[in-house]
């Protein structure tokens, strides 16, 4: 699809200009007045709580700050294309961007799941400070440079609860064959403990935990897990969650299209993905707050932490999944792993005496009203 | 200051409509597309890492995505106004809005520090989700709206440092008569531990430390601290900042001003605090975790954890604080305490088993690349 301007607009433009005496010259203004409609696919469902919601919110802030010079329409997963065809529904001109997130796109490059969640890999706050300030965007950028993209961050979700199990994990040897739910590079690490790994659409998931046709499942965290109700069918809820340490988001646009775009609003869009980073990333936060007290207090849900050796033998087939992507031989692949391996030995050192170091030492015994 | 429009841009936009026929009603577009000039005062020094540069790429920023429309020119502390009357340089009109930290303004309203820094309070993630998500920002607005201002979140500096020393701290009773240089309600709290509390400006820091006039001091993190070589004239570098857990700036801006301001160039300028606010972060992200590691490999800096019966102490002496606090008497102030830890304890609930139950797993040991 071509960038579309209101022919009524333009029209409305060169007649006032013709009625004021034919100066052609003011023409000018009423073309850069012209107005862009785009089409943005996303791979949520309708209105679904913080993802589909948090694009609905970018879509609108967008709209309204350009004054409607690049009104952005939302489609849910489906309405338009099916959600996994969000990428190249861009390349091939059926929309205009997405809502979408880079690990599902491996097919394209494997190097863009580190845009997104890579098991004991970077938290959101870390990935946005390696893509802004770490080299991370630049190489985003030549990958999806070859399919004509451009990509903005999109905010991330936070850590992800480790999921949903109606058998207990008493150490690595207790997850073999157990049945769970998981998509992405965690769901490969748990497969070389010994799990079997099944893929199932979120609405299929709950049925699939009652009848015992999977053992466990993992979502999002507690909002989300919440309005999905699985509290009602599983027994424990682990943490933390090591496979999605802090989901990054992406807004992924025709690159064309976008730098065809008048250079405020190009300036507009840009700063309107910063400001939806930072509202999605505070609504999960704030919802995930609120409704972990409901899952507990309510609904009277066990969380349970993952112990310390699953968790070692985790780690280690997380890191033997990130050896084998440094290992593909496709050299954009490499050069983004590197790239984050060296920003993750500086954030961890950095945040262990930092967020870490100040969170762990909160939770001390001490005197403190509320 | 009024808000200023540029005399020849109108008189341009007149003219061309006055030869263009007179047709008077084509004069609304060219005001519409008046030029609005903006003085923005800030509490830091010039070109300031993370902060001066922050409010710089601000300014810029609103600049570029408003097509100049609102143009925002900044000056450094003390060019206009003495960086503490930035403030009521505001309400009396010589400048239209701040690049600052709401915890600069008890005077005005006690309250006014919890949207900034609270000792063994929200971290900066947590500050914005009860900012945007937890009813922080309505109460803000009551209390700015008495000065006619309305304030927007201006990004967080992360946890920082607990400061240089050249003292050990072994315990609570290891601190009383140590001299230290910190502002702020956890200063407040380490008065009631017996410390004596000095307050010196920047400047003066580093000749004081090396003197001996003080035994101790906190600035921000390793990104600011290295640029002023306090390593040189310190033996320890203490952890965790418990004083400042997430210290949040703020845009602050003439209410009438703003609300004066075409809708859509409205949007603009919230969509680039909330952008603004992203970057700062990522910013302070990257840049403390590469300068933590100079200061270590290149500098041999000695980090230190504070013990824990220190920080237990140190807890109990902040809550006396927040008490106080609670206790003042102005009922806004006590609404503001009241929500903020309300959101505490959901927030720290949720973080126990998100970023940080992950953070504290992903630094046990097993087999890892890079």
């Amino acid at each position: 699809m071509r960038t579309k301007i209101r022919r009524r607009q333009l029209l409305k433009g060169a007649t006032a200009v013709g009625a004021a005496a034919g100066v052609t010259s003011l023409a000018a203004p009423a073309i850069a007045q012209g107005k862009v409609e785009w089409k943005m696919v996303t791979t949520w469902p309708k209105n679904f709580p913080g993802l589909g919601t948090g694009a609905n919110r970018f879509a609108e802030n967008v709209t309204a700050a350009t004054d409607g010079r690049l009104s952005i329409k939302v489609y849910a997963a489906g309405e338009l294309v099916p959600p996994f065809e969000s990428f190249d529904a861009i390349t091939r001109g059926a929309a205009d961007l997405m809502h979408a997130a880079p690990y599902y796109w491996p097919n394209k490059n494997k190097g863009l799941q580190f845009f997104s969640a890579v098991p004991f890999g970077l938290t959101g706050n870390e990935t946005a400070a390696w893509m802004e300030f770490g080299g991370g965007q630049q190489i985003w950028d030549k990958i999806l440079d070859q399919f004509g993209l451009k990509g903005f961050h999109g905010g991330s979700t936070g850590v992800q609860m480790a999921g949903w199990f109606n058998k207990e994990i008493t150490g690595p040897d207790s997850v073999k064959g157990m049945k769970m739910r998981i998509p992405g590079l965690g769901g490969e690490a748990l497969k070389k403990l010994g799990m079997t790994i099944v893929n199932l659409p979120g609405g299929e998931i709950f049925a699939a935990l009652q009848s015992g046709a999977i053992d466990a499942t993992e979502w999002v965290g507690p909002y989300n897990d919440l309005a999905f109700g699985f509290y009602k069918v599983a027994k424990y809820y682990y943490w933390p969650g090591m496979h999605e340490p802090g989901t990054t988001l992406e807004i992924t646009v025709d690159k064309k299209k976008f730098t065809a775009l008048p250079k405020d609003v190009q300036r507009i869009f840009e700063e309107c993905t910063r400001a939806e980073s930072r509202l999605l990333t505070a609504e999960f936060d704030a919802r995930n707050g609120q409704a972990l007290e409901t899952l507990i207090r309510t609904h009277n849900v066990v969380l349970k932490r993952l112990p310390n050796d699953f968790l070692q033998a985790y780690g280690t087939a997380s890191g033997e999944v990130i050896q084998e992507l440094l290992d593909t031989g496709d050299p954009l692949t490499k050069e983004v792993a590197t790239s984050y391996l060296k920003a993750r030995r500086e954030l961890t050192a950095w945040n262990r005496i930092a967020e870490q170091g100040y969170m762990n030492a909160r939770l001390l015994d001490y005197k403190f009203p509320g």
